[in-house]
């Protein structure tokens, strides 16, 4: 029996909803394929902020360095600033943990509804490969002369070549294992960078050179393509088929994946992993906290479910994360009305407990 | 007889074809209202480039600032590294001439099709007021050990006070004349800040500062909204007519409007205005090059028509420009099948005939 000590951070907001609802298949999953999974909750966000003051502490970061993985609900309170609990907390999870990879599928589900006319499962389905502990998130920069006419404000994107190196390997290496060919889909697998070569020509520049000579040399399967970040979101709308395996920088992939979210139905059922390959990862709904939702029991878990079956694949349970992948996609082809909170035609738990109980008797 | 001396740079591409045809409409409109338009042509772009090394000097620049307008076509060639004819050409006169705002409506037209599912011209309605010469695109930064492992890249994101400041008062005021309450559409004129105050705390720190400040003790009138760039991606896609007048950097201002191209039927309908309020402006379709296009007569020629109605309209003949406005969503409710290139249902000059005759004839 393989053992998995896992953290779980409910969060604020719907994050404790969600990720009761992800444990739950989770155990589903493991039942069956004899895993055993000892979940530990941490509490950290914003009430917890609210009422001591802090965020997440070094000793809590080395304390998480002890699991084989995380589950994040939501982090985030309409009462706290912004930016506090962003890099208090979920940046520093994120920096702290090295996780250098935030994965994204961008990938229709069988009966979900795209806004995007005339696009089914078949042609949104990719890959966002988005770099996770650089550039501006690095917070480098800063504001002179603050509150006065005269205030200038500084925040740079900075990368070196080892962070883009890292990246881009992960990124090769995926799109050779899980690109379109691989999947029986396509002719090639393709790895599409995402820059600004033309503006930011200095990160951008490193981005595009050690693109082509690292897939030149170690990846001439993959197939390499190039778009202009602008260009890219254009695409992803227009026709999102053309994209196999994407990868970015931190801030377009920020932005290019909750677009490609909106594709895909909406964040109730975008999930998402905090990579480091060779340490502790962190997976999540990449969904916010939802106050609208908060309690009521309506908002949808299936982010967070899918989250738990990259985090069981991710830590080499394939069988495991596919049951749940598997139940999922019949959710949403058989028995969810609509992604969005309040009109799934279920309530959240309920949700949790039919794909649970599919997983079961499956 | 007003006379207005317009420098037209058909520049790369498709750019000659699309410009040929504004200025025949300009020309058009022109003659109805009593305005007399000289145009002199510019050779500026990759061809020059290529026979000279020339982009754009610095006594083409002062040239320029002798007219009354700029109507741009397209910069740029595949076969030049990427940066060189932006950096050079178009860069250079939004910088140059001071061209600080970028102003995009994001417009369905009727009878044009959105990508998006149910949503019309009612819905897609609203206008990007983009920062224009500050931010990523100033090129502060550079890079160190190029070329080897140990490289370093750093691209910083300048803002001054003073800069925000020029870009929210336009955005406030823009927002007062032409909201939506101004428009008879809606309860209020609403300015909608996007930026990622979460992340980038310096930078859309003091943007977020000054857009509460002089909101508040200049423009009560104008409601406030503030987004992060990744929710108002999703938004743009999801519900769009939540939108009325958005204002944002320079980077941000690059990705969210060609998005806004792509749900109001693509690039071949989306106009641009590069304006100095005190200065020069200069006009462009917010497409590229088209080198797929090039030459054949077939690319939609209407973004660059509509770029002229905004150049008459900020120059003060708003009658020439609605009756351009109004010429355009004629023929797109009943001429055009559809907005791609070579999909029109009519040549590129026939397009442009069909619109200038109808205002002739209107
Ligand atoms: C909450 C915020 C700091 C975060 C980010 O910008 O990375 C979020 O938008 C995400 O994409 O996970
Ligand atoms: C060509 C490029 C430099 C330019 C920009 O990034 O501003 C273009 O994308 C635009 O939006 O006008």
């Amino acid at each position: 029996m393989n053992k998995l000590n896992i953290a779980v951070i409910p969060g604020d907001g719907t994050g404790p909803e969600v990720t009761a609802e992800a444990v739950k298949v989770m155990q589903a999953a493991a039942a069956k394929h004899n895993i055993e999974i000892k979940t530990t909750e941490f509490d950290l966000g914003g009430q917890r902020y609210l009422r001591t003051g802090e965020t997440l502490s070094d000793e809590t970061l080395t304390e998480l360095k002890g699991y084989d993985s995380i589950l994040l609900g939501a982090i985030g309170r309409p009462d706290i600033a912004p930016g506090i609990l962003e890099k208090g907390v979920l940046l520093k999870a994120r920096f702290g943990l090295d996780q250098y990879i935030n994965l994204r599928p961008v990938k229709l589900y069988p009966g979900v509804e795209s806004p995007i006319k005339g696009k089914g499962p078949d042609e949104i389905d990719y890959v966002v490969v988005r770099e996770n502990t650089g550039g501006v998130y690095t917070g480098t920069g800063g504001n002179t002369l603050t509150g006065t006419a005269n205030e200038v404000a500084v925040q740079s994107n900075v990368y070196s070549r080892f962070q883009v190196e890292r990246c881009l390997r992960f990124a090769f290496e995926y799109a050779r294992k899980n690109g379109k060919k691989s999947r029986g889909k396509g002719e090639h697998n393709t790895l599409a960078l995402v820059g600004k070569t033309n503006v930011l020509t200095y990160v951008y520049g490193l981005w595009d050179r050690a693109f082509n000579e690292i897939g030149e040399a170690e990846y001439p399967d993959v197939k390499r393509e190039y778009y202009h970040v602008d260009a890219a979101c254009i695409y992803m709308v227009q026709c999102p088929e053309i994209f196999d395996v994407v990868v970015t920088g931190n801030m377009f992939g920020d932005i290019i994946t909750d677009l490609g979210a909106a594709t895909q139905g909406g964040l109730g059922i975008a999930a998402g992993g905090n990579i480091n390959p060779e340490g502790v990862s962190m997976f999540e709904p990449i969904g916010g906290t939802a106050p609208a939702f908060t309690g009521l029991g309506q908002i949808n878990p299936l982010a967070a479910i899918c989250s738990g079956a990259m985090m069981l694949e991710t830590l080499g349970e394939s069988s495991a994360g596919e049951d749940i992948e598997n139940a999922v996609k019949w959710a949403t082809a058989e028995k969810f009305e609509s992604m969005a909170a309040g009109k799934m035609g279920c309530s959240t738990s309920e949700a949790g407990d039919m794909i649970a109980e599919k997983i079961t008797s499956g």
